[in-house]
C-alpha cells in the first residue's frame, strides 16, 4: 500500500509499476527520469487524491497544498528557473493521467505560470515579443475554457475567444493567425481578459498559485465531465479508479534558431525496418510538427537523403534547404541516438518519442509504444525475438489480432491516386474494380465472358449469390454491415462496400447517380473495402500472402493457443484456401449454396414445387449426383480434418423466383401453370422467414431431403474411403428446439449411412450433432446432448433469437443503438457476453453434465472475433470456425485468449 | 409393499388404494365388490406380471397359472358355473386396466371359454340358438383381432372377418346383421375358422384355457402396442407402471325377457339435478344401449314421463310401449336405487354405473366418476357441499378451469337445428350469427347501420382491427389457432372461426364458395366458436352470466389462490366486464390498439410520414388528448386496482395501408405526393418484423412518441386524482433487451410524470417496469431489475424467440410437430415449461435477487391457461393476467394450481 498521506510524488520518485497510484502518464515520466533520460522536471498529484476530491464535495485534502509547494520548490532548484518570477519564469504544463489511456477525454492546461509581468520578463529574456504575448493569449484562451468554463455549450454555438480573434482578422484584413503581430496579440491578451471579466464578473487570475489550483481542480472535475462518464462506461472503466495530475516544467522548441522540435519512431512504423526515422523542426513548437504548417525535414541523413531522392532534390540543395537534424546539431542527434537507444532496449517495443531542443538541451517529452502497421508489427515482433530483446509469447502478444486484416486481402497499389466519388460501409474488406453490373444474371454472363465487373445493388438477396461470387466485388446503396450483402460478401472473402446512401442505383435506365455524376452500365469503378470508398476507374492491386515473418509469428501463435480453428467454406476453393491460411477442418459447410449454381437451382425448384413426395423424391434425385460431387471436393480438399457439413437451412422460398419474368420463366422449364407457380410461391411466403419453415423444420416435414442429403454425404465419403483417403464427416442438423427433432433427422442419417455402407462393404466413422442456435436447445442442452455427438453454436442466429433483432432489419435502430451507449458494439460482429454469451456458457455446461467430452464449436461470425474467440477459450470450447480470410485472425486470437488468460 | 410372489388377486381382496398394483378398473371393482355391491365375480392379475412378462422376453412368471387356476376356482364356486363346461358354462371378460385410464389404447377379449360343445350347452340351456351362435362368431371374431393379429394392417385395407360376413349378407341380400338367421351364423363360425386356419396354419383354439392365457398375453403386449406408446409419451406415463389384467365372469343381459342392461347417473349429467337419471333396454347387450340401434327406455317413472311429454306420447301408450325399469322390473329397480346411493355416498361424486340384469338378477358392471358439462359440475360439487358430503376445496377440485370456457360465451340455443357447411378451427369460443362482410371498412359501416355482420377474410391484419370490433365474429380461411384472427378474437372475447379451407372467399366476386354452395355478401350465417362450425342463415343464442352457484364455487376458488388475476383489456367496456368477472386490475393494456379508431389512424400516419421532429411532435399533439381520454376511461373503469399500460409496441409499417388504393387516399389526406407515401412505406417494410423496430426500439429513436404516451397518462391520472379517485398506474416498456433501453425510456417517463405533477400539483404514485419477452431479458434480469419496478412476462414473444417459431408462419409445421410428438401440445396456448419456462425462472429469481419484493406477473396468452398458471404459481408470480373472459377460468386454475401443490 501506498502511504495514505503523501499525495504528491516527484517524477524521480515514481516508476512504470506505479500506475494506479500515478496514471499512465506519470508512471512513464517517472520511469524515464529513473533512466536518466533528459526528462523536463515535473511531479504527479495521485489519483487518491482525485477520489478523495469527490469524497469531499471537491475540496483538495489537507496537506496537498504544502506538499505540491514542496514539489514546486523541487522543479525550481531542477530547472534554476522560479515560478512566477518575471526575470526567470518557470511555466508549466497540468495534465490529466488516468491508469490507462482516455485519449481526449480530460483536460489540459499548457504555460501555466504566465501573467503580464512574466511576458515583459520573457520578452526581456528571449528578445522575442511575439513568442511571449502569443504564449501568454494562449494560455488565458485554455484556461478560460477548461477552468473557468467559457466553451461553445453546443454544436451550433462559436468558441467565444475565436470570435474575437477572428474579428481582430476581420479587421486587420489578415486570413492566418500568424499574420497577427506581436501588437495585435497583445491586444487581444487584453480583449481576452475583457471576455472573462464581462463574462464571469471577475478579473482572470494573474497570481500563478491561483492558476495552478484553479488548473489542478478543473483537471479532476473533467473526470466526471459526460464523455469521459460515457467512455469509462463503454470501456468498462470503474469510476473510483480516479486520474492523477502531472505537473511539469514548460520547455520550448520556438525561442530561437538553437532550438528545435521534433517526433520520431525507433523503428520504421511503416516496415518495420530497423531504422531511426523521425521528422523535426527548428524554432517550432511541437504541435507545428503534426499540424503539417511548416513541411518538417527529416531527423536522420540517410533519411534525408532518401526523401531528397524520392523527391528528385540534388545533394547540394538538399543540405541548404532541408538538412537533417545529424547534420545540423550533431551533439543533440548523438545523445537522441543514445536515449532511443536506451528506452528500446528498456521498454523492448519500437517507441514513438516526441522531443524538444531548448537552447541547445535535448528533453524528452514523451515515449510511448509507437502505432505501426500490421507489416510492420509482425516484422519489428520477429526480428526482436531474433535480437533476444523478446521471447515468442511476447511476440505473438504485441500483434492486434485485427490488424493481420489488412494483410489478408488484395490491396490497392498505394502508389496510385484514388478519385473517391462516395463513401459507404467496410463491410467486407478487399480491393476490387471491375465495371458496373446491375444484376446477377449480367455478372455471371460477362464475368463468364472474362470481364471483370463490380455486381451494384440497391441491397442483395439470395438469388444473387451465383452473381456475387462472379463479381470481383459487390456494392450496395442500402443495408449495413450485416446485411445480406456484407454477410454473404464476408463469407466469401470478397470486397464489398454497402449501405453506401450516396448512390442512387436505378435499375431501368441501368445507371448510378452521385450527385450530377452519372455512372453507366460498363464503366470501370473500384471497391474498397476497408475504407468503404467507391472510386472512379481500374485501380491496379497486391495480393496477399502468408509467409516469411508471418508465417513464423502464426507458427508460433499455435504453439500457444488451445482452441481449434476450423473454417466456414462451401466450396473445394475455399477449403484450400483456408487450408493454407491453417484451418484444420470445416466447421460450417453450408449446403444451400450449393443448390444455386447452373441448372441446379431448376431441379431445387421442382422439388419444392412438388404436389407430392413422389414428385419431390423425383426431382432430389436429380441433385443427388451434384451433391455427392460438391461433397467429394471438398472432402478431397479437407483431407485428414474433419468436415461438418449443415443440412439445408433456409426457407424454401429464398429458393423460388418472386418477380413475375422469373416466375414464367420458370412456369416453362418445369411446365407448371403460371397460376400454380404464384400460388405456391405465396404459400411459402412468411411473415418472419427467420422464424419460419426452415433448418431442421424442413427435413423434418420433408424427411426426403434429409435423405438424399445423407446419401449424397456418404456416397462420397464410400467413394473416397475406396481410395484409401481420410474422410471425417460430422452432420450437423439445423435449428434444432427439442431433442425430439435432433433424433428423428438423426434417425434417417445413421439408417441411411447403414445403407450406403452396406451396400459399398466400406465403413466411414462419422458424427452427426447440431447446431445450438435457437435458445431452447441451449436452455434444454442435457436433453439435446443425449443424442448429439457434437454441438456448434450457430451464434449469428442465437443472437438474433436472445436479443429479439433481425440482423436485416436492425440497421433502422442498432446504429443509434451503439451511437446511445446502449450496446458496446454491433452484436452480430462481436459476441454478446453478458446475454447471449449466457446461453454458451449454459449450453456448454448442461451438454457436458451428460457427456463430459461432448466436442463443442462456434460457427457464427464471431468464430473469427477475437473479443469474441477469448471468450470461447475461456468458456471451454473446443474450436472456432470462421471464414477462410478470418483464420490466420482466429489462430492469432486464440494464442491471445491463453496469454491473457495466464495475466489474470 | 406387496408380496413378491402374489400374482393374482380376488376381486375380495383388493380396494381403491390398490391402482398401482390392480390398475384403476381393478382396484374400483374390488372397491365395489367390499362394499357389497353385486360385481360379477373375478380377479385381477397384477401389473407386476406385466413388468416382469417384458423382463422375461413375453414369458409368465412360475406360479402365475397356479394362482389363476384356483382364482378361477373361486369363480366357478362363487357363480356355480364351470369354466368351459358345456352344461353351465362359465364365460369370462378379459381386459387390460393400468393405473391411469388409457381409453381404447389397449386390448379386451370378451365371452371367453364358449367352443362348438359350449354353444350347444348355451343353446341348450337358454333355448336360444341365434344368441349362442352369435355369441361364438363374436368371440372367434374378437379373438382372432386381439390375439391372433388377423386384422386390417393398414387404414385402406378391410377387415378380413367383415369381409366374409359382408360376402354372405350380399349372397342373403340383406342389409343388418341383426337379419342374419342362427344357421347364417353358425356357418360364418365355422366359416371364420376357416380364415384362422389359413391365414395362420393353425386350428382356431377350443380349449378354453388355450384361451385364457392367449387372451392375457395380448393384453400384456397391448401394453407396448404403437398406439400406447405414443399416448403415454404424450401423456408422459412411464412405461414402467404395466397394465393389469382383469378377468372376469361374463354376465348377459340378452338370455330373454327376464333380462336387461343399462347405463345410469346418479345425476342429471346435463344440469346437476339429484335426480336419479337413466336408460335401459330389456334382452339386450349393453352396447346396444349405446349404439342406438334401438331407442333405450327411461329407467325411473317419473323420467319416462318427462320423456313422454316432451314427445307428445300419451301416458297409456307410453306404458305400453316405453316403460320404466321402475314400472317394469321394481324389485330390481328398488335395489339399484339402493346401490347408486350407496356408490354416490362411498365415492362422494356422481357416478356413471352400467348395470346388467340377467335372468331377474341385478349386476353391477362398472363404476365411474360421470362426466358431466360445466353447468352440471358446477351444481353438483355446490349441492354436495351442502348436502355435507364435500367440503369447499374438494368442490374447486372437481371443476376443471377449461370447463368454464363453456359457460363464458354466447351459445347457441340448443334446440334450433344446424346446417353446417363447412368447419374450420375453434379459433375463440362463442356464438355469433351475421351477414357475411369482406372487409373491415364495410364491417364498420354495416355495423354503425345497426345491423350485425361476419368479417369473412381469407386472413386479417392489423388494420381490420376496427371491422373486427364491429363484427359479431371473425371467419378466415387462412391461419392457425395462433394467426392474428385468432389472437385478436380471443384477446376481444369475440367468436372467430380460423383457417377454413373448404372456403374460397373471391374479394373481387365478394363471394364464398363451398363446394358447389355460393355464399353472396350479405347473406346470413352462424359460427360456433367452439366447435369451428360454420353454419347458414341465423341462429338464436343464449347469453353467458356468472351467478348463483357458478359465483359462490369462484369465491371458494378466490380463498384458496395465491396469485392474483389481472385481465388484459384495452377498453373501459372490456375493463368493465372483467372486473365484473373477477379481475384485480389490468395486466396489460395495449396502447397500440387505440391508434386505429376513426380519424386516430389518420394522424398516427402523420406522425410516421412526418420528415423529422417537429412534424411527429405535430401530429403526437394531436394524438394526445385522445390518448387521455382512453386513460381516463379506462383508469374510471379499474378504479382501486392497478393498470398495467404497455407504451407503443408494433413496427410502425403496420399503420400505413400497402394497397395502391389506401395509399393514394392518405396520400390525399396528409397531403404528401403519392411517391413519398410509397417510398416511406417501402422503407418501413421489414423481412422479419417480429424482430425488426418495434417495441422500446421506437421509443428509443423517437423518445417524442414515449413522452406523449406518458403525458397522456398522467394527465388522464391527474384528472381523476383531482376528482378524489384511486388511480394507479403501472407504465410497461415492451421489449427490453439490455437494461439501458429501460433506463432510459424511464428517465422519459420520470421526467414526463415530474412535469405533469408540478404543472397540477397533483400527486400520483405509479410504477415503471418492463415486459420480460426477450431471451436476453430473462438472461440479463438481475441488470433490468436494477431500474424496473415490476416485471411482465410476454410469454407469447418469449415463446417466439425461444422456440425461434413465428407464430404467424408456424402453421406449415407446428401441427406435424405436435402430431408427431416433438412438442406435446401448441406452446402459444401451453407455456413450454422446459424450455421458456427456463427463462420465466431464471428471470423471476435473478430479478428478486435484486430486489426480492419485485412484483412479478405474466401477460401473455398462457395467463388465461390452467398449465400454465399452475407454472407460475410454482415459479412464485404474483399474478396471471389474461383475457376478460379466461379471468374466471384463471381464478380457478390459481386455486387448482395450490390445491395441486399440497397434494405432492
Amino acid at each position: 500500500m501506498a502511504d495514505a498521506t503523501k499525495f504528491v510524488y516527484l517524477f524521480k520518485e515514481g516508476n512504470r509499476d506505479m500506475k494506479e497510484l500515478l496514471g499512465g502518464k506519470g508512471a512513464n515520466l517517472a520511469e524515464m527520469t529513473r533512466q536518466g533520460i533528459p526528462v523536463p522536471s515535473g511531479f504527479t498529484i495521485t489519483t487518491e487524491v482525485c477520489n478523495k476530491y469527490y469524497q469531499t464535495g471537491n475540496t483538495f485534502p489537507q496537506g496537498l497544498e504544502e506538499q505540491v509547494r514542496n514539489a514546486v520548490k523541487d522543479l525550481e532548484a531542477g530547472t534554476g528557473m522560479s515560478f512566477g518570477n518575471p526575470k526567470n519564469p518557470l511555466l508549466l504544463s497540468v495534465r490529466s493521467g488516468a491508469r490507462v489511456s482516455m485519449p481526449g477525454m480530460m483536460d489540459t492546461v499548457l504555460k501555466l505560470g504566465i501573467n503580464e509581468e512574466v511576458v515583459r520578463g520573457l520578452i526581456e529574456k528571449t528578445g522575442d515579443e511575439r513568442f511571449a504575448w502569443d504564449s501568454y493569449r494562449r494560455f488565458i484562451q485554455m484556461y478560460g475554457d477548461v477552468v473557468l468554463g467559457l466553451k461553445p455549450q453546443s454544436k451550433d454555438e462559436e468558441d467565444p475567444f475565436e470570435i474575437i480573434m477572428d474579428r481582430m482578422k476581420k479587421e486587420r484584413d489578415i486570413q492566418l493567425d500568424t499574420q497577427l503581430t506581436a501588437g495585435d496579440l497583445e491586444e487581444l491578451s487584453s480583449k481576452f481578459k475583457d471576455l472573462v471579466r464581462e463574462n464571469l464578473g471577475l478579473s482572470f487570475p494573474e497570481d500563478p498559485w491561483e492558476q495552478l489550483w484553479g488548473a489542478v481542480g478543473a483537471v479532476f472535475r473533467s473526470w466526471m465531465n459526460d464523455r469521459a462518464k460515457t467512455y469509462r462506461r463503454i470501456n468498462d472503466i470503474p469510476s473510483d479508479w480516479g486520474t492523477a495530475v502531472n505537473v511539469q516544467a514548460m520547455v520550448f522548441g520556438n525561442m530561437g534558431e538553437d532550438c528545435a522540435t521534433g517526433v520520431a519512431f525507433t523503428r520504421d512504423p511503416a516496415t518495420g525496418e530497423n531504422i531511426f526515422f523521425g521528422e523535426y523542426l527548428t524554432n517550432a513548437q511541437g504541435e507545428d510538427v503534426v499540424a503539417g504548417v511548416r513541411t518538417p525535414y527529416q531527423i536522420t541523413l540517410e533519411g534525408s537523403r532518401r526523401w531528397a531522392a524520392s523527391n528528385r532534390i540534388d545533394e547540394e540543395e538538399r543540405y541548404r534547404v532541408f538538412p537533417s537534424l545529424e547534420e545540423r546539431m550533431p551533439r543533440q542527434y548523438q545523445e537522441l541516438v543514445s536515449v532511443y537507444r536506451k528506452l528500446e532496449q528498456h521498454y523492448a517495443d519500437m517507441q514513438d518519442i516526441e522531443f524538444t531542443i531548448q537552447n541547445g538541451k535535448l528533453w524528452l517529452l514523451q515515449t510511448r509504444n509507437g502505432k505501426r502497421t500490421a507489416a510492420a508489427a509482425i516484422k519489428i515482433a520477429v526480428d526482436m525475438v531474433d535480437e533476444g530483446l523478446i521471447d515468442k509469447r511476447k511476440a505473438v502478444s504485441r500483434i492486434k489480432p485485427e490488424q493481420l486484416d489488412q494483410l489478408l486481402h488484395p490491396t490497392f497499389d498505394p502508389h496510385v491516386t484514388r478519385e473517391t466519388i462516395a463513401r459507404g460501409l467496410p463491410a467486407s474488406p478487399g480491393a476490387a474494380s471491375g465495371k458496373i453490373v446491375f444484376n446477377a444474371e449480367d455478372a455471371e454472363e460477362r464475368s463468364n465472358a472474362g470481364e471483370k465487373v463490380i455486381l451494384s445493388r440497391i441491397e442483395t438477396s439470395p438469388e444473387d449469390i451465383g452473381g456475387m461470387k462472379s463479381a470481383q466485388g459487390i456494392l450496395t446503396s442500402r443495408g449495413g454491415m450485416t446485411s445480406h450483402a456484407a454477410v454473404v460478401a464476408r463469407g466469401m472473402g470478397k470486397c464489398c462496400v454497402s449501405g453506401c446512401g450516396a448512390l442512387k442505383i436505378d435499375y431501368e435506365r441501368r445507371t448510378i447517380k452521385v450527385g450530377e455524376l452519372v455512372l453507366l452500365e460498363g464503366d470501370w469503378i473500384s471497391l474498397d473495402g476497408s475504407t468503404g470508398e467507391v472510386m472512379l476507374g481500374k485501380i491496379p492491386t497486391i495480393p496477399p500472402e502468408i509467409g516469411g515473418d508471418f508465417a513464423m509469428l502464426l507458427s508460433w501463435a499455435d504453439e500457444i493457443r488451445r482452441l481449434g480453428v476450423r473454417t466456414n467454406a462451401d466450396t473445394p476453393i475455399d477449403s484450400v484456401r483456408a487450408r493454407e491460411f491453417g484451418a484444420e477442418g470445416i466447421g460450417l459447410c453450408r449446403t444451400e449454396h450449393m443448390f444455386f449454381e447452373g441448372d441446379r437451382i431448376t431441379a431445387m425448384r421442382e422439388m419444392i414445387l412438388a404436389k407430392d413426395i413422389e414428385g419431390r423424391q423425383k426431382a432430389l434425385s436429380k441433385l443427388l449426383p451434384m451433391q455427392r460431387e460438391d461433397f467429394i471436393g471438398i472432402f478431397q480438399a479437407m483431407e485428414g480434418y474433419p468436415v461438418t457439413i449443415r443440412l439445408l437451412d433456409p426457407p424454401l422460398h429464398e429458393f423460388l423466383p418472386h418477380d413475375a419474368d422469373s416466375q414464367s420463366q420458370m412456369s416453362r422449364e418445369l411446365g407448371i401453370s403460371i397460376d400454380e407457380v404464384r400460388s405456391r410461391t405465396d404459400a411459402l411466403r412468411e411473415f418472419n422467414p427467420m422464424l419460419g419453415h426452415r433448418g431442421c423444420r424442413l427435413g423434418i416435414t420433408f424427411p426426403e431431403i434429409t435423405r438424399m442429403q445423407a446419401e449424397a454425404i456418404f456416397e462420397a465419403a464410400v467413394h473416397l474411403v475406396k481410395e484409401g483417403r481420410d474422410v471425417r464427416p460430422e452432420i450437423m442438423v439445423p435449428l434444432v428446439g427439442t431433442v425430439r427433432e435432433l433424433e428423428l433427422q438423426k434417425d434417417i442419417i445413421d439408417e441411411t449411412a447403414g445403407e450406403v455402407m452396406e451396400r459399398s462393404a466400406i465403413h466411414v466413422d462419422y458424427l452427426v450433432g447440431t447446431m445450438i442456435e435457437v435458445p431452447r436447445a441451449a436452455l434444454t442442452a442435457d436433453e439435446i446432448a443425449q443424442v448429439a455427438q457434437f454441438f456448434s453454436f450457430g451464434t449469428n442466429d442465437l443472437t438474433q433469437m436472445t436479443f429479439g433483432y433481425s440482423r436485416d432489419d436492425s440497421g433502422s435502430f442498432l446504429p443509434e443503438y451503439i451511437q446511445k451507449g446502449i450496446l458496446p458494439g454491433d452484436p452480430f460482429k462481436m459476441l454478446d457476453q453478458t446475454g447471449v454469451g449466457q446461453l454458451l456458457e449454459i449450453g456448454t455446461r448442461k451438454g457436458r453434465s451428460v457427456d463430459p467430452k461432448l466436442k463443442v464449436g462456434i460457427c457464427g461470425e464471431h468464430g473469427g472475433d477475437p473479443s469474441s474467440i477469448e471468450f470461447c477459450n475461456r468458456t471451454g470450447l473446443d474450436y472456432v470456425s470462421c471464414s477462410p480470410f478470418r483464420v490466420p485472425v482466429a489462430r492469432l486470437a486464440a494464442a491471445h485468449a491463453v496469454l491473457n488468460e495466464n495475466k489474470v
